[in-house]
């Protein structure tokens, strides 16, 4: 079997780079560990940069991201007893984000690659890449893929990152000591925008998925367990981190899914390694709270598809060539912003007083300055 | 001996603060435990925040200042091999900073507090202060000076905040692992605006005081000898972390004064007790990174004077009770933006590659974007 790109991972990388290359005549297979089902259920990010939006209606996948996203025009910083809402119609004219769960985004991929013909093939096992400096080849359940291209499309624990030989990635890693509990639950959201809540007990966010579901996440220890979070828990500690300031009152439903996300920054350097190219999760990790992971990984999948579409048509390579340069200044934005939005809200064990006063007067700082809210703003919605 | 208002300390602050009250009509002591050649020649800090010069232009102490003080209207960020400016009078119009030293403004003070019968005293042995719950007195060499307000402006390591009693005040501290060692060169500066380099090395601090004499500062360990200084590894380190883009020489020349600057973030809360009032470092120190000690001592000495004279006009004590709150916003604004500007210029022998990483980013963030530039201008220049 012979493809042009051999795409490892149907993730909303993966398939949107296939359906991109696509729209520009180039062949590719996706091959995915998991099942349709998994992916199109897995519960993951939600907010969509500008761009992100661009991108996926100009590839004609927008349609229901347009009729049933949430457009949003400014989030809120809860502290103190107070709300402060960071106005992205004021600071960041034209630019807004959508609200859109990930995994829509993953079927809607899926819906248009399908109706196209794409060659797509789920639960497939014994993914591995080989001769990535020569003629490039995946082998999977006994079967071989030849292709003249390999995209990592697998994520932090998939296999492509890791079939780079040792020693040519340099690693840059940071660990929290905290995890969110993300909740989702049949509910209508208790407010129209998200709200991103810092108190002494720890970080809660509050967001949405559509009219009558809401998702939630509170920081927890880092090897916190799901069997000490019964609903009533979650609700309770909801309720105290949300219910600070008079008048909002945390409506309560039936919780759909409960899960423990770790908190970690990670880059690997470069993002490629001879006919292997990385986009997203492989090569690169964020914590939440920035929601910049899905929208890095369409930035990277814009990146690839131009170096691709230009090698494929003319055999340039100089695209191809500076496709993790081209990716990481974006990264390494996204990075220090994620970082930023993380330390800015979250409490740590380790701080002492002096830290808590800093974060304190730096949040005083941001919700006053139109200056430092628009470092927010700017950030949020995505750098162009 | 009474007076209105007894100062401890003839420092910028209390010089400053005896000035104004003086305007106001309002009688003052001044008791200084160290020379009058001593605080005329303490080299300190040398950028003065557009506020601060109004507020010494309006007391009457501005002619000297306005005519030898160099405005500078912006400063260079200086790292990964290439220079960046901040252009303040871009991003903050209209306010601007004037370079011009510390003992120079106290210079200015005691001219003008001599000029106009002021009563300083100075080298005053053991000074002590007295019943601030009551009727405050402060006792020196013998001596009494009854008084209805005492003012602490004698900086960190004075007697004014010891004087508090245990359990009152609430210290928020931060030490850094390393300290400043600052240089006054007859030279004439090598750049005409101040040079904040970041280097593997370590960072620098490229200033002057006059169009013949440069003030230069480098990151050395906290417990740094100046034996282990001579002036020609002065030069050499500042020539290796300065001389880093092209076209760029460090002018050289005699050396004046080399000390060590211990780096350290304080807050003691609230600033005052009973009858006494702190003011400046006897309260608050910032890391000079953000040039931001005496300004803060200007500020607080604003308040500190409005208040009393509301307080000898018509006994009203609102302000007066109100004067920490009203100082401390100010303050915890300032002490996050020297930490900030510490933490973003300065090599952490602890960080991590990924720390180095991401304060490179932040570095190309702030010299990229007009908000986060604009957040660096408006605290260098000074929040209203």
């Amino acid at each position: 079997m012979r493809t042009q790109v051999g795409i490892i991972g149907a993730g909303p990388a993966g398939l949107l780079l296939s359906h991109l290359l696509h729209l520009r005549g180039i062949s590719s297979v996706v091959l995915e560990r998991r099942s349709r089902e998994h992916v199109e259920q897995r519960v993951r990010a939600g907010v969509l940069e500008q761009g992100t939006v661009d991108t996926l209606i100009a590839a004609g996948v927008g349609e229901r991201l347009l009729r049933e996203g949430l457009p949003h025009e400014g989030i809120e910083l809860r502290y103190g007893g107070a709300a402060h809402r960071i106005p992205f119609e004021k600071l960041v004219p034209d630019r807004r984000i959508t609200v859109y769960g990930q995994q829509e985004v993953v079927r809607d991929l899926i819906d248009a690659r399908l109706a196209a013909g794409g060659d797509l093939r789920f639960e497939v096992d014994d993914v591995e890449v080989h001769d990535l400096e020569g003629a490039p080849y995946v082998t999977f359940g006994g079967e071989r893929l030849d292709c003249e291209v390999i995209a990592g499309c697998d994520g932090f624990h998939g296999v492509s990152r890791p079939s780079i030989p040792e020693g040519v990635l340099t690693v840059f890693e940071r660990e929290y000591p905290f995890a969110w509990l993300g909740v989702l639950a049949r509910v209508r959201p208790s407010a129209e925008e998200l709200i991103y809540a810092r108190t002494d007990r720890g970080f809660a966010l509050h967001s949405m998925r559509s009219p009558e579901v809401s998702r939630f996440y509170l920081q927890v220890p880092p090897d916190a367990d799901l069997a000490d979070w019964p609903d009533e828990r979650v609700w309770a500690e909801l309720k105290a981190r949300l219910e600070t300031i008079p008048g909002f009152t945390l409506e309560t439903g039936e919780i759909l899914e409960k899960g423990v996300t770790p908190m970690r920054s990670f880059v690997a350097e470069p993002m490629q390694y001879g006919r292997l190219y990385l986009a997203g999760d492989s090569a690169h990790i964020v914590p939440p709270t920035g929601a910049k992971g899905l929208n890095l990984a369409v930035a990277d999948v814009n990146n690839l598809t131009e170096a691709l579409a230009a090698y494929f048509a003319t055999g340039a390579t100089d695209l191809l060539d500076g496709y993790s340069a081209a990716c990481l200044r974006r990264v390494w934005r996204a990075q220090h912003f994620s970082w930023w939005m993380t330390t800015l809200l979250h409490t740590f064990d380790d701080e002492d007083a002096y830290g808590r006063r800093l974060q304190l007067s730096y949040l005083d700082y941001v919700t006053s300055s139109a200056a430092a809210a628009t470092t927010l703003a700017e950030n949020y919605v995505g750098l162009s």
